[in-house]
């Protein structure tokens, strides 16, 4: 019996996005047994891949007895939440124990509203943990990850742009920036990553590179203040082609503190397009 | 025989948008003698009402000889520039000369433009000086601006995006935040303030306000690092509208470190659309 199989079920609650099924596939692929709660409006057809309940946000109950059934102990949460209006959410009877709290804390965006389910779930007795513990093979290592590495003018703009965000996510602003020749092109607030580097293509052409002549990266990390339980930085292969669309000439993150779904797919688009993806110890 | 009218012309060197034409009337109200050199492509069709010069952004042995003629010691420039391709520009024989060093400044941005050009004309005997003191009524006094002043929920978002922005104009990133309900919605780095108010619009509703409740303020105030002399930041009747069209509840500046064009009208635009503008003291 490999350490692997007396783990206890890994709990995955589930919603939006590519980050719960590589999470629950690299469980799963690990040999580790792994249930799902497929949040109702959010989660996506994959869950039925996996034994699953569906629960609607305000089922606090639902989910927890679900998650008791299955003999889970760890629970991880991830994806993007579709939110319904307040006024539409079902409450069961735990619901509406636990829904003035996590409304307050949702007010405050999805960090905020992720802390709070977390917290309400480790009140029941589940220890909850990050992505990073429940699917260690997602974690950024150091290094390159495709064919291509930064010049020396982009590892200037690498350090830059870590300065950044680091000073940003110490004051809860964001994860990511875009520095170009020195230049900080766009810096991430409540807008999200796509839609910031989506705006380096309407800055001015000679601020930023084009595909025969890349310039600038984007770099992701941690906020050095954020529960590390909850919401590493995320790349895939759309950051790399929304990278690539914009003329960028690689993209930096966190070795250790941040995630890539699907490696190989990433450094083969990354290879393709001619942009660099680096992991870079802090 | 005041002690405006013994001074020498202000030499305005003048770009697009309205901040060169407030410097340059109330420069003229104030009892100064102006003269205004036009630069080709952006300067707009107010300078006509000034003695003034078209210049090509290359011909800077034109644009030094004519202030030398019109008497001016003192000069300041300010305006949007739309640039030309590099390639297109003319060059006369003084351009030719100092070009490559402007060039060079002008791949960081505005703001690396400004200050070569301030360096250039300085380097020819002429003392450049800031829009606030050649315009010292554009200047921002403290207090509100017109009827409404912020509650203690907007106090303590002023706060924190005084602390966000100064801590990215310390890195060099921007000059403007807005920060709704202790949430940093947005930060601006080279895409300019409407451009970043603008997205507040796209956010998710439950971040933002809204007309008939409107939440969240927008704040600008100048780098610490960055040359008085040039860029201080502007809010003018646009800055309110857009930020109204936002939900936004008002817009601080930093007293004594912004310029407001039009200071009635703005007052007059925030008190109809029900928003605050406050000059607050760092």
């Amino acid at each position: 019996m490999t350490t692997a199989a007396v783990k206890t079920p890994l709990g995955v609650i589930a919603s939006g996005g590519d980050l719960p099924k590589a999470i629950a596939e690299s469980a799963r692929d690990g040999g580790r047994a792994v249930f799902v709660i497929a949040l109702t409006g959010s989660a996506e057809e994959w869950v039925k891949d996996f034994p699953h309940e569906w629960c609607g946000l305000g089922e606090v109950g639902k989910l927890l007895k679900a998650l008791k059934g299955a003999g889970c102990e760890e629970i991880t949460m991830a994806g993007k939440i579709a939110r319904p209006k307040f006024s539409d959410i079902k409450l069961d009877w735990k619901g509406v124990l636990v829904a003035p709290g996590i409304i307050a804390a949702a007010r405050k965006g999805d960090d905020g509203l992720l802390r709070a389910v977390v917290e309400t779930v480790e009140r029941e007795g589940f220890r909850a943990i990050g992505a990073q513990d429940a699917a260690p093979g997602l974690l950024v290592q150091e290094g390159p990850l495709g064919r291509l590495k930064p010049d020396a003018e982009d590892e200037v703009d690498i350090a830059t742009a870590f300065k950044i965000v680091r000073t940003l996510g110490e004051l809860d602003v964001g994860q990511a920036a875009v520095v170009s020749e020195g230049l900080p092109l766009a810096v991430e607030a409540a807008e999200g990553t796509d839609a910031m580097i989506a705006r380096i293509g309407t800055l001015p052409k000679h601020f930023r590179g084009q595909a025969d002549k890349r310039r600038g990266v984007l770099v992701k990390a941690p906020k050095p203040i954020q529960d590390r339980k909850t919401d590493l930085p995320v790349i895939g292969i759309a950051t790399v082609r929304n990278a690539a669309a914009v003329g960028l000439a690689g993209i930096a993150v966190e070795a250790g503190g941040a995630l890539i779904l699907g490696q190989k797919a990433v450094a083969e688009e990354a290879d393709k397009l001619g942009l660099f993806v680096i992991g870079v110890k802090p």
